[in-house]
C-alpha cells in the first residue's frame, strides 16, 4: 500500500475515457494511492497552458506529491519522456516544455525514460496510459525505477526572462490567458525587486497603457482593466469582473511592452 | 489523521491550476481528509448557479463533510467570508449568496472569518487557496477555529419567495437554467402543496403558456417543452431530448407568470 | 467499510451538482468507497459516446471496479435499468446502449432492476441519484441485491460489425468523434486480422481518399490527415496536431467506404 499522492494533468478532456484509463492503471498498480484531478482541460496540444497550470498548484501539494502531466503532441516521435526529481516532488512527463516553470524555480535533476526497458505494450498514440501513469505508479509505490531511467542535462524549457530593449522599456511576452481572461505575463514581482520595485510601471498592449499594480481587482469599477500580480507573482492584465484579453481582442502573440520609471 | 470530506465547488475551471492549489494545500493540511468536485465549472461570478449546484447535492453526503464554495467576484474587498455551521454540515465561502438556499432551508449559526487573525501570507486575488481552504481543512482536522470567526446574524440572501400579483397570479424569477437547457423557477413544490395543490396550473413564458405538470419528461414527444419538478423539488420548464432556454431563447431576467386557479 | 472503487461516468455535467448528488449518496451509504471520476462532460443524450467512452477505460481499472454510467434520455420512461456482471467489474445503468462495447467484449450477464423493489422515494427524472447511485453502492458494500433484480437476456446494443458490401469494400459507420477531433470508425485491427492484414487498405471520407495505415501521428507532417489506429484498436481518421473532424467538416451520419485489396 501506498499513501502517495498522483496529481494529474492532460489536454485529454475527460469525455473519451482515455484520463480514465490512466487513473485505472495507475490504481491497479498501485491500490492505495490518492489521485488527484488538476485538470484534464488543458486546450488540446498547449503546453504553455499546462505548464502555468502545474507552476499555479504544485507548490501547495504534500511533500512526495507525483505530478503526471501529459500534453504531448510529439507523443510517438523521438521527443524524450522525462522524470524530474526536486527535494519535494516527482514530475513525469514529455520533454517538451511542460516543466518549464519548473526547472526555473527549483534544483532538480532530470532523468529521460528508456522506452524498450518497459516491459508492456506501448500505445504510440498514448504514453499517458502506457509509460507515464505505469512509470508514477511505480514511483508511488516506492518501487525502484533506475533500471527505465537515464540521467539528462538537457530539458527543454520556453520559459525566457522579459527582454530588455531599452533602458526603460522591456518586450514581454503572454505566457497564457486564464479562465477569467487575464492576460498573463513574463515579468514577475522579483523582476521587479530586481529593478528596485521602481514606483512608475507601466503596460502597453493593443495601443492602450495601463499605469500602476493595484492591490486587487475591487479597487477599479466593474469592468475596467488594471494591472495586477497573479497569485503566483507573475503580472497580469486583468479586468474586474470582465475577461481582459476578451475586450482587449488580444491573442496570444501580440507584442506587449512594459516600462518603468 | 482526519476521515471528513471536503467538497468543492468553485468557477475557477480547472485548466489554471487554481483549484489544484486549494486540493494541495488541503491535503497538505490534513492529510487524510476525502476530497471531492463538486464543480470547477461554475460559469465566472455566477453565484446563482453556485447556490443552485449547492442546493442540487448538499443534502446527499455524509454528515460533518465540509463544502468550500469560492464563487466570488467581490475577493479582495470588503465582502466578508463565511463559515456557516448547520446540524450536520459546515460551508465555508464568501457572503455573497452563494448560500442562499442553505439560509433558507436548514437552521443555521453563521460566522464571519476574521482575516487578520489568519498567520499566513494572504493573495487578495485568491482567498480560496489561502483562507477558506485552510479553514476547512482546520475543520477537517478538528482544529478549534473560535479564534478565526465572530458570530453575526446578517447574512447576505437573493432567494425570494413567488411574488403574488393577483389572486391567482404569480411573478416568479428564473433560479437558473440547468446544463441541460432547463429554465428552474423559484416556485417549489412547497408553495404549490401550501396552495393546496391546485388542480390547475400554468406557466406564461416568453409569450407561451404551458399548462400542467408532467410526473416526467418522457411523457411527451420528443423537442416538446413542458413543466415539471426538478429533482430538488422547483418547478422547472424543461425540453424532451431538448433545451428548453434555447428553444425559447429565454434569458434569466425574462418575466415569467404562474397562473393557479 | 469496503475498498471498492465507483468509477461514474454521466452526461451531468458538473455545474448544476447532479453528478455530487450521486457522490454524496454514494458516500452515504458506503463511506469506504474510493470514487473516480470518468467524465461528467458526455455530450447531453450521447449514448455512443458514453459507450465509447467506457470502452476506452474499463479494462484498465482493478477488477471489482464498479462503473455507474448515466446517459439517460428515456429516464422516466419504460427503458429498463441495468446491472451487468463481467467476470471482473459490474456495469450499472440504462438500457440503451451505453455498455454496448461490453456485450462485444465480454462474457457477462445482465439484470434488470426492479424499480418498485427499491424502498426509497425516486425521482421519475433522476434515476443516477435514486436508482444506479444506491444500487452501486450496496455491491460496494458486499449487500446482497439480488432482491432487486431479474435476470434477462435481452440488452440493447448499437455496435455492427462492418458491413461488406463487395468483395473488397465495406460500409463503414463512424463510432464517435473524440476530443482531438479523430473520427473512430467501427472497424477494429481484429477485423482487419480476420482479412489477413491485408497490406493495401483504404478509407473514403468526404470525397477524400485516404491509404495506409500509420504506427502513429509524427509520421505525417503537421496538419496532415493519417489513418491509424486508435489506442483501443479502432481505425480512425486523425490529424496531426490538428482536428479531422474539423478539417473534413465531418458529421456522424456521413457514409465512410472502405477499400481492402
Amino acid at each position: 500500500m501506498s499513501n502517495h499522492i498522483i496529481a494529474l494533468l492532460t489536454d485529454f478532456g475527460s469525455e473519451d475515457g482515455y484520463a480514465a484509463a490512466m487513473k485505472g492503471r495507475i490504481l491497479s498498480l498501485t491500490p492505495g494511492v490518492k489521485l488527484v484531478d488538476v485538470s484534464h482541460d488543458i486546450e488540446p496540444y498547449n503546453i504553455r497552458q499546462a505548464a502555468f497550470s502545474l507552476n499555479n498548484c504544485y507548490p501547495y501539494f504534500p511533500p512526495k506529491t507525483i505530478f503526471v502531466v501529459v500534453v504531448d503532441p510529439g507523443v510517438g516521435t523521438d521527443r524524450h519522456g522525462l522524470v524530474i526529481k526536486t527535494s519535494q516532488y516527482y514530475f513525469v512527463g514529455p520533454d517538451n516544455g511542460v516543466f518549464s516553470f519548473i526547472y526555473a524555480r527549483e534544483a532538480f535533476q532530470a532523468y529521460r525514460i528508456v522506452l524498450h526497458k518497459i516491459e508492456t505494450d506501448i500505445s504510440p498514440t498514448f504514453h499517458g496510459r502506457d509509460v507515464f501513469a505505469p512509470i508514477a505508479a511505480k514511483i508511488a509505490a516506492n518501487k525502484n525505477i533506475g533500471n527505465y531511467l537515464v540521467e539528462t542535462r538537457e530539458v527543454v524549457s520556453f520559459l525566457h526572462p522579459p527582454l530588455r530593449i531599452s533602458d526603460m522599456t522591456f518586450s514581454l511576452k503572454a505566457l497564457t490567458i486564464d479562465h477569467f481572461g487575464n492576460i498573463i505575463v513574463n515579468f514577475h514581482k522579483k523582476d521587479w525587486q530586481k529593478l528596485g520595485n521602481t514606483p512608475n510601471i507601466s503596460v502597453v498592449i493593443k495601443d492602450q497603457t495601463f499605469s500602476g499594480i493595484q492591490e486587487t481587482f475591487g479597487n477599479t469599477g466593474e469592468g475596467e482593466l488594471l494591472l495586477t500580480w497573479d497569485s503566483s507573482g507573475y503580472l497580469q492584465i486583468a479586468c474586474n469582473r470582465g475577461n481582459a484579453a476578451r475586450k482587449l481582442q488580444f491573442s496570444l502573440t501580440d507584442p506587449i511592452q512594459l516600462k518603468i520609471w
